[in-house]
């Protein structure tokens, strides 16, 4: 259905051009390009939860736009997937024997004890607590897994329906297995995964570590010596933690279900596409290959209106203008002592400020802001009044904030946020506070600075440029791949044989110890020969001198 | 004057969506592209030779068509630019003190060498013949940089014409000096360099020997271990060559002009873009940098019309159709027996074949064949009755024949041409014949291979959709880079650290060393302690058992 026949097209735009040219070759194209507008493929999503759902069904949007059907197949307990609301796609349930409650509870578990806690625990505590919660993360997963492949009738259905490919977020378990179960390409949509060691085991993308910075490491592409060393370690101490979790979860997992042993990097390597949710505006320029297309910011558009209430109370902050605050949608409840920092600080500036928080109102909150359960993010962002923009530094606010050109004060919080925001501040366009420690003082001074230096004006307009001026929109580049896997049932000439070699063989180790083993037979040999000629002429003059 | 004001983008947008929506939305970005389109850069231009000029010059005349102000830098003494010829865009010619003769006979001396006399002659002779040609070509080369930087009105005259960008080949000596000298952004395109060493060395592009054959081998990305070891052997000597050819030649002369110790790769590493003038229809895909953009095919255009007497010719082929064939257009003459062994195999077929061949005509042409001076070879490949093309496999021609899926028949002669034809051999979309040693018979199974065994068409047909199925098509992505280039001034954000770092801080050598000599001192310290713990434990136990 998606092939196109280049054969035909050849000849069709040789006839047209031979009977009365141009005219005709453009009739030509058209028809070819409607051909291909109007034939659709067949997508089976796999959808990231919290904001990774947000940027996702952005780009499921745009498949149903462009007349694909799309399937999201979600599990009963998903904590952000609303598959009761109707939408433009449709969703497929598939029954968990856990609830959505348990999910988010874990989540919220280890959320607050990250921001709270881990601060002022032992190294020891932080360790066996990350333990524990990826434990019961990879329980959940596996049974989620579970839920999947031993649901014949779920299985039996996916496969009846034909799909052309598979998209999905790696946070979603299993989604590889499923692709290789039904035989349909995959593609799969990343911010990054720690220490890069998904992206480097799975992917084979190089990342030289004295010029590539290993995720969460806030480093910049510029490093000392020391800083390199840590680089190097980081990347050696995800590699193992990632080949260990690896080897005693997923790939015993994979290779059952599989039916031969096999392991995760195995199928997951199989991937057509890469969409990383990143691009030069942010990324330190590196290595890459082929099927890595880098699309961050695929959901960033220009600012639609405000309602009336909202564009009145922005209107009346006159010349100073105005400052969004959001500490992103997992953030419910601060504690009443940094929900008071906070407003204080707020209230000390001459913006007015939109802060998003659905927790309890803190008792210092100032006239100048106001507080609401939600708020039109990119809108404002978009907004000409809006100043700076306070945020816990997650990609999809941070994109909207490079689209829009507004500096940025980053609170991170956990997950890719303090790489952000790193990344941001290196960049000269952020000023970065530390959540627990920060003082009023500390928001306000950070505030002062982006707004009243111009210097981070000008960064951020340097990264929203750069992110503008790109030969295609993130969108439409996400969906061209996409497409492209579907019309020729995957992209494996981008895929490289790096897959195919042990990682002694990339790096030619065996090619050296043959050339060293070559060189040291030939030195030794040498040194044998000259020796031996030595000896013997030594004996034969010893054995002259004693005629003589 | 190519600065996109953001901000104003920004607020014009949000103003415009405020008042009436999408209309006067879409008047906005129509005034912005507007401007963008009126807004003219000034590009400077060092052409490459040969078939290198001609597919430079369809990049110049786009560029023009975009009201862009082109001026091309050429020497008296160019043997393929005529800068006589009126065009749309300008030449500004330099004298050098030698003629046109001169390089031409460097020439084809070399190439009558290589094509003739190369296959029979010892290692040595080769080797010498290599380095005396090599020497002449560099003293040509660096007369060429000293008729440029030693002519104060040329110089002068450069300056003050204010250049948004340089392009160059780099087949063009000190082309990159140039633009350091101007202070303007650099553009280089090219196919490849031996050993891929400017693109490794200078570009800092990663090239694992492990799975990236070194041109020009002819190896794929899937070798054996002998394969690689003769890969990584060949990058060594490469490297090893290069490194001397510039510390013996470029970097001497690169210090004078600069008047400070530099060498070729520093400058020709602040290259902004490099344009490779192939894509991953031919590559075997591998690691790359953001910087290196494949624009493989740019030249490429669908088929015009023949003229009434060609199209005559072609249409008496009937359903047998016909054979395309040249050997470009540095090989202007064969000997009579190499002409003769061809057109006695071209005879022997039932196609038509239209031969383009400016050298004696053959006693044995046969009634099916007719010999041309010229031939428009874009147009004959795009006609639907062409079945071959037997082509020397410049890179030019090879990718006509992928934008039209022809399969091709290589009789490769030099440079690039046998790592060419080898990569269509490996994708299964040509023959490869050796010119030296070819009989009728060989070119006559090789046509009658590709045309009737359907499997070379479906390779073919399979590269070609690759070729079409880009996000843009290869001009447009490089006339983007360069207008890129000229309104940001450069693209420095796609530049890896990697050119500041040395051979062994990029491998971590360092690093690695740090590390070894801890674990070492680790290792020494226990093993010391152990021992002095054990000694200590033995002599108190000695001396209790004296007490005793």
């Amino acid at each position: 259905m998606w092939v196109l026949n280049a054969e035909v097209l050849s000849v069709s735009i040789y006839s047209a051009t031979m009977v009365s040219g141009r005219l005709l070759l453009s009739m030509a194209l058209l028809i070819l390009c409607g051909c291909q507008g109007t034939h659709s493929g067949n997508v089976l999503v796999f959808p990231g939860e919290y904001s990774h759902w947000l940027n996702m069904r952005v780009i499921l949007e745009e498949l149903v736009e462009r007349n694909h059907s799309v399937t999201v197949l979600v599990c009963s307990a998903s904590p952000t997937v609303n598959y009761t609301k109707p939408e433009d796609f449709s969703f497929k349930v598939y029954n968990v024997p856990f609830e959505r409650h348990d999910w988010e509870s874990l989540q919220e578990d280890f959320l607050n004890f990250w921001i709270y806690e881990a601060q002022n625990a032992s190294m020891l505590q932080v360790g066996l607590k990350i333990r524990e919660v990826l434990g019961s993360m990879t329980a959940l997963q596996l049974s989620m897994c579970d839920a999947m492949f031993h649901n014949k009738e779920l299985m039996d259905t996916l496969r009846q329906w034909e799909f052309d490919a598979v998209l999905s977020d790696p946070m979603m378990p299993c989604s590889d297995l499923m692709a290789d179960a039904l035989d349909v390409p995959l593609i799969v949509s990343l911010r990054f995964s720690f220490g890069m060691a998904m992206e480097r085991h799975c992917g084979q993308i190089p990342a030289p570590p004295s010029f590539v910075p290993a995720p969460p490491l806030t480093y910049t592409d510029q490093m000392s010596f020391f800083e390199r060393v840590h680089n190097f370690v980081t990347y050696m101490i995800h590699s193992s933690f990632f080949s260990i979790h690896c080897l005693q979860n997923m790939d015993k997992y994979y290779s059952g279900i599989k039916g031969r042993p096999t392991t995760l990097c195995e199928i997951m390597g199989k991937a057509d596409i890469w969409l990383i949710r990143t691009y030069w505006d942010f990324e330190y320029p590196r290595p890459f290959l082929p099927n890595f297309k880098f699309v961050g910011g695929l959901h960033c558009k220009p600012a639609k209106p405000l309602s009336k209430a909202m564009e009145e109370f922005v209107q009346s902050s006159g010349d100073d203008g105005i400052v969004v605050f959001s500490l992103g949608s997992m953030i419910k409840n601060l504690t009443k002592e940094r929900g008071n920092t906070i407003a204080t600080a707020l209230g000390q500036i001459p913006q007015k400020v939109l802060w998003r928080y659905s927790g309890e109102k803190p008792e210092t909150l100032a006239p100048n802001t106001r507080v609401y359960e939600w708020i039109p993010q990119n809108d404002l962002l978009g907004h000409p009044k809006t100043k700076a923009f306070v945020t816990h530094g997650g990609t999809n606010g941070l994109y909207e904030s490079i689209y829009h050109g507004v500096p940025m004060v980053g609170i991170p919080l956990f997950a890719d946020q303090p790489d952000n925001i790193m990344h941001m501040k290196n960049k000269g366009a952020a000023v970065m506070v530390d959540f627990n420690k920060m003082t009023s003082k500390d928001i306000v001074d950070g505030l002062n600075s982006v707004i009243n230096d111009p210097s981070y004006k000008a960064s951020m307009m340097r990264l929203s440029r750069i992110h503008h001026d790109q030969p295609m929109k993130p969108l439409d580049t996400a969906v061209f791949w996409i497409e492209f896997v579907m019309r020729n049932k995957g992209a494996k000439h981008l895929r490289v044989e790096a897959h195919n070699l042990s990682w002694y063989q990339y790096h030619c180790l065996d090619v050296a110890a043959a050339l060293l083993t070559i060189v040291a037979l030939v030195i030794v040999v040498s040194i044998k020969t000259c020796i031996f000629c030595f000896l013997k002429c030594c004996k034969k003059t010893k054995s002259r001198q004693k005629t003589e």
